[in-house]
């Protein structure tokens, strides 16, 4: 746990500028203030902790030695020390691994805190070393290094001629690993550098109060001489220091203040999506977030911890403060913040990528226009997820969007075909429908909604109103270590042939993906359904259809439904072959100029929307389906889980569909920030990043725990513990589960309440977890329905993961 | 013009991470080793030259003489210099304005380039002073100072103990405004900086080369032996400078290839919105952009300027090479990037802003839960366009979203009221619709186009349907220097009291918004047309009413068509007081817990993502109207042009209505990045701008101007020039202006062609004024059938529109 300021308990860091700026003599001024403040009626004093994670030179130079001689007073430690006096990363070549450090660091704050006493105030400062982006002796930047810890910083400024850049680019980089700066300190100097940094800084946000405080004296030759005027030199300036640490106080209350009122702010001046307000009951505050964690502040009344009792602190009075007071706790982003995080939060490459983007253009106009990183972007979506059949990438704004242009490609494309190109219109219901799969979910705006079966999302928006014709899917799940599937009994009722007590299951993950053999019952009992199906809507109910539309693999919303590939490869092939969509199938061949990738029956609309980017494992679900759509959609992951994008993606013939002389003609679709460099710019990075893990084979170890490698390319695996997702899948309460990339779902039994998504079992799982979890981590998840769902981002940790799989499975383990 | 780079001649400027780390050396080295390089087959020498902009210390220092003594074929410019040796922003109380010095930058570097030879190449070195972030005279950072130009940059990085740090972070502050870095230099040293941030930048995007050079002698006392020394090191070093020069010029020619190829991949590969791909003529390539300006790069064969001459080029070699050659444009934005430019382009502000929110959340969750940035902006959103009416915000991700979501909360609270609380369900089309205006537009999703009547954006979408009545409104134009209102001929015809002929006309533009006076004979025109037909479409046609939904003051996509204010007005009033959409009216005020906001016959829905935000003057177009909405929707200049967020506010009686113990009850949508923190915090800091802007009278000349300053709050006035717009006015050409804020829209008067949409008149005048312009700066517009528009954004200068209104006069007085 990295976060440990409490009202009576603060903690900051100085970063410097440069070497040589005076950090030390700061910091002890700092400390040796907060160590003569007097608090309260008692004028008790504060407590104060120096603490130097790392320092080279050793024992020649010791910032801590140097703190405990001008301010006694004060707790000093110490805890990596080399003797050469150069950065760390070359000062050993055994750098201890950076957890190690990073945890060392966060027990010497908490071991401080701890000894603290019920009535006592303490005040702990970290010095770093060397400069904002030194490298510690990983290698890592101090700057990230101690990110996780966000201590608020105090940046010692340059104060000598050119001090000002150094001391501004240094302001910018904290600025922009998101850390707070409440103060900049500067020795006064002739370069006057603080009067210009402080009329400088005074328009940027979060402004730091620039505070300047008298230079030292020239160090003397005679050691104890030059002690003596340093003893004289912190006496003299003790009023400044104080003066700086009581501003430090005052920002620090503040922060707290801010914090503890967001939660009711929010509630009074936010309506949230998706949430019934009059049911809330905690408000999850999130103060900043890194890696697959997000730091809450907890309200002392509403946190589920205080109720079942803390006995992992070992300061009895700490833990009754706990009870009293606000508190952090980190949570593992369990569901990838609604299933964006690839990267993990807070990533330094994709702020940078970011920043980038922002400062060489913000946005610009696109249509007609190219800039790089729309075009590079364009370029690296057709050979990965589009490779071999796509040719166009049109952008938008999310995944509903995408849906929707995808929907106004298709349906234009089929219209022109089978109505307007000499065919005869044997539309009865005056609308063109589409063919979907019952529980599918394409986002919410309401051309998507209308994209979709009558669900509870769309139960009660006015404009709802179903197009189309929904298949029942037959689906797969883990169940008692198989994977089993399970074949809607319309399907085997419908079909002579079949046995209709028919059970499938398979061994093997990758398996589930094959192509099955001719044989395969499925094959028949699938084509049958589909076939007599279409013919009955189309000849029997004169229904007009546009499109084949679908989520390959995994319905996400609509509770995380497995459906069986073999059904949905089915599905496209009969729907490609079918020739009742229209009377007349024109030679549009020709038209095509030549290409070979026309679509038939209907365009086959992908919704990649969840399943993109290797969210399963693979580029794409298409890809694991080795099936190639017509038109496919993107977002989410495509930009790493920072920013909001959405492309859509399609053939050449559907394109040129919209090609005349008309401008009418054209897709008059776009939005404001169509293709905004950011998003597109950091859209590049997260693909850069997704195939270079793919290509150094990150995720090895879990495609062999599953089996995967002897299927080659073909092979599927989870991110997720093989042992435990098998003792998941045993459990009575779980009905099965779906192990897929980095999702994890369990489909859990509902014995009495309402089922689907009105179901309140996964919310009473997640509550649970929270309350399983160590007193200090817990899994944030969103509930859905009676699925427990786990997502992790595409850079988990196996460390992290397994600390996540064990409160998982302690929760089902355990009664509910 | 700021960029000049051709094949033949590239310019590059040297940043240095720190004072004293060696710049002058390098850049010597540098200019010295372009000066020795023989190109081609002839071994023709490259022409160098050195640009000191701003030398401080002169003539003790002068880093010119320097270059000069140690590199005497390149050839030196010095524009400023002050004998003080400190920061130049020390050095003069009198510092020469920012433009001068930028102008004067810029000349120096042309006259050089002028200067070349019909086959000489030139190689340029501006060498800045100081640091990255060091200001020059005025205060202003050199960073952002040069940023116009973006140079591709070689940065000198810092060699010594703690150089890593600095030379990292002057890195990130550069990436961050969006500067290219092709070169990293470094002096050879024992702390081996080289090797750590070669090593670390190989990760990076856009990874510069690290060069590590040898270090220069220490200095001499006797200056004979220190410049023989010199000497020496120069001739040593030539080979590596020659490396260095030789990989900037590999970078240089990539990138124009990079330029080159991006039209024809952009066509190819991209699907852009609002495009007939088959008449697209020029793919404007945009290289980057700053403030109004977006820096283009044009392709030979397709610049306009060739064709009718270039007779500002003094050098005939260099015009000659322009005409065959590929070449800059600088373009003002003039439709402000379709409408989102609030600040400018590539703004600091915002992409620190953007920066610090990525760095401390990247994306989060948002659904029942709590973060600065979103609370901030709820906050600041209710306090502004909010104020007084609004209490709730829900966020989204674009202005059609923000409709949809608006959409959603109106319908359902009617059909709450009228149908399920006891009214009788009088509707006889199966839909509740909504009340529009003719010609609006609400954005692309197709929920947001069924609230639209049929025009030319909906008319190919097959599931567009209109789902209301829409009233044909009267509107305002400014022609031959009045304000000319047009009511149409249906509303007095069918008003047996009104004058068939009448015209009405007002002097002042802030009268045209000033509530008219009971004796008014539109009032009654307007009562009573809005009256009758309310009353024929529900109990003549029986049909149900769920919304009032309108752009206020201004229809933008549907032709930047000015409604009169006062019949927006009678609108609302007429279907608040209108007792026929239900045939109940519950008690509904008890419900709402003494909220006294409730809402009287229809919600009225604003659609102020266009208008909002200041577009017109004033924070919205609602408070011009003086009008209090009970939903409204705001996006594109909320973000102040950086990222796509879209928020809609509501009132709580709005609110409540979905409050409920079942969450199905609750409004269901949502979009994965909703509120994400980067948008919300770049929204803060717009909006804080704006009403710093407002607070500190920016506009009051333009005020003034316009005769606004007399109606104090409820004044209105256009940021445009108002004798520009006058003489405008009086063309013959000419239907009408519309002079609103930053918006100025010029209706032409179609002779021959077809009207609205599809014609392509100002399609001819954006050519025209792309012909008009001076041969490197032009006015980049989007043509809308018949309506020519300029949109500033809201830190345009006076003088840049002024060029702006230049252009536009004299291609609207020239033949067309």
């Amino acid at each position: 746990m990295a976060h440990l300021p409490t009202r009576s308990f603060q903690a900051h860091q100085v970063f410097a500028a440069n070497t040589n700026v005076g950090k030390t003599i700061l910091s002890t001024g700092l400390v040796r203030a907060a160590a003569a403040l007097a608090i309260g009626a008692e004028k008790k004093r504060m407590k104060a902790f120096y603490l130097k994670p790392v320092q080279t030179g050793y024992p020649v130079d010791c910032d801590a030695r140097h703190v405990k001689t001008y301010a006694p007073l004060v707790e000093t430690s110490r805890l990596y020390a080399y003797p050469d006096p150069v950065s760390p990363h070359i000062a050993t070549t055994e750098p201890p691994p950076d957890t190690e450090v990073l945890q060392a660091t966060i027990k010497a704050l908490r071991s401080f805190k701890q000894s603290l006493g019920h009535a006592d105030k303490g005040w702990a400062l970290l010095e770093t070393a060397g400069g904002v982006n030194s490298p510690i002796m990983s290698g890592e930047l101090q700057s990230r290094f101690y990110r996780p810890l966000r201590l608020p910083t105090v940046l010692v400024g340059d104060s000598h001629l050119g001090g000002i850049s150094t001391t501004l680019t240094s302001y910018e980089s904290l600025h922009q690993y998101g850390y707070d700066i409440p103060a900049l300190l500067l020795f006064h100097n002739k370069s006057r550098n603080h009067e210009f940094l402080d009329k400088y800084l005074a328009k940027a946000e979060n402004r730091p109060l620039v505070h300047v405080l008298p230079s030292p004296p020239e160090k003397l030759a005679d050691p104890a001489a030059d002690a003596e005027q340093l003893h004289e030199y912190y006496k003299r300036t003790e009023s400044y220091f104080r003066h700086v640490v009581e501003e430090l106080d005052r920002a620090h209350q503040q922060r707290l203040d801010r914090l503890e009122e967001l939660g009711e702010k929010a509630r009074t001046k936010i309506w949230w999506p998706f949430t019934q307000h009059k049911t809330v009951k905690d408000v999850t505050i999130i103060d900043s977030a890194y890696g697959d964690i997000m730091t809450t502040y907890v309200e002392p009344s509403k946190d589920a911890m205080t109720a079942t009792g803390d006995n992992n602190s070992s300061s009895s009075s700490s833990q009754d403060n706990q009870a009293k007071e606000w508190r952090w706790r980190e949570m593992f982003d369990g569901c990838a913040s609604w299933w964006t995080q690839g990267l993990g939060h807070g990533s330094p490459e994709l702020t940078r990528s970011a920043a980038y983007a922002a400062g060489r253009y913000g946005h610009v106009m696109f249509p007609e226009c190219a800039h790089e990183p729309a075009v590079k972007l364009s370029e690296t979506l057709l050979e990965t997820v589009g490779q071999d059949w796509a040719s166009r990438v049109f952008f938008s704004d999310n995944g509903s969007t995408a849906i929707e242009v995808a929907l106004k490609m298709a349906l234009k494309s089929t219209q022109d075909r089978y109505v307007h190109m000499g065919g005869q219109n044997n539309n009865t219901t005056g609308r063109i429908e589409v063919i979907g799969i019952d529980g599918g979910y394409h986002g919410d705006t309401i051309g998507a909604m209308n994209a979709c079966s009558p669900n509870a999302y769309n139960a009660q928006v006015s404009w709802y109103k179903s197009h189309g014709h929904w298949f029942t899917p037959p689906t797969v799940v883990y169940k008692d270590s198989q994977f089993q599937i399970t074949i809607p009994q319309e399907m085997t009722e419908g079909f002579s042939g079949s046995d209709p007590t028919l059970k499938v299951t398979i061994d093997n993950l990758s398996s589930v993906f094959a192509k099955p053999s001719e044989s395969d019952p499925r094959l028949a009992i699938y084509r049958h359904h589909i076939r007599s199906t279409l013919t009955r809507l189309t000849q029997g109910e004169k229904r007009q259809f546009g499109a084949l539309l679908m989520e390959p693999v995994l319905m996400g919303a609509g509770g995380m439904v497995w459906v069986d590939p073999a059904f949905q490869r089915c599905l496209v092939e009969e729907v490609r072959d079918f020739k009742g969509f229209g009377t007349v199938e024109p030679s549009y061949q020709d038209k095509s100029q030549g290409l070979t990738n026309d679509w038939s029956g209907l365009p086959v609309v992908f919704d990649e929307v969840f399943s993109g980017c290797w969210r399963l494992g693979r580029k794409s679900a298409a890809d694991m389906l080795q099936v190639k759509p017509d038109i496919a959609a993107y977002a989410k992951l495509l930009t790493g889980g920072l920013i909001t994008l959405a492309t859509t993606l399609t053939t050449e013939p559907i394109f040129n569909n919209f090609l005349s002389d008309t401008k009418t003609d054209a897709l008059l679709h776009g939005h404001s920030y169509t293709a905004h460099p950011i998003g597109c710019a950091v859209a590049n990075t997260s693909l850069q990043t997704y195939r270079e893990m793919e290509s150094h084979g990150d995720a090895d170890q879990a495609r062999e725990d599953w089996g995967a490698l002897s299927h080659g390319p073909l092979g599927v695996w989870s991110l997720w513990d093989q042992k435990v997702v098998d003792k998941i899948s045993r459990l009575e309460i779980v009905q099965g589960v779906v192990p897929l990339g980095s999702v994890l779902a369990i489909q859990m039994r509902e014995t009495d309440g309402p089922s689907g998504y009105a179901s309140m079992l996964s919310q009473k799982v997640q509550q649970k977890m929270r309350e399983k979890g160590d007193p200090e981590v817990a899994i944030f998840g969103r509930p859905l329905g009676n699925v427990v769902y786990m997502i992790a981002s595409q850079v988990s940790t196996r460390e992290q993961l397994a600390k996540v799989e064990n409160i998982l499975l302690r929760t089902l383990e355990g009664p509910l």
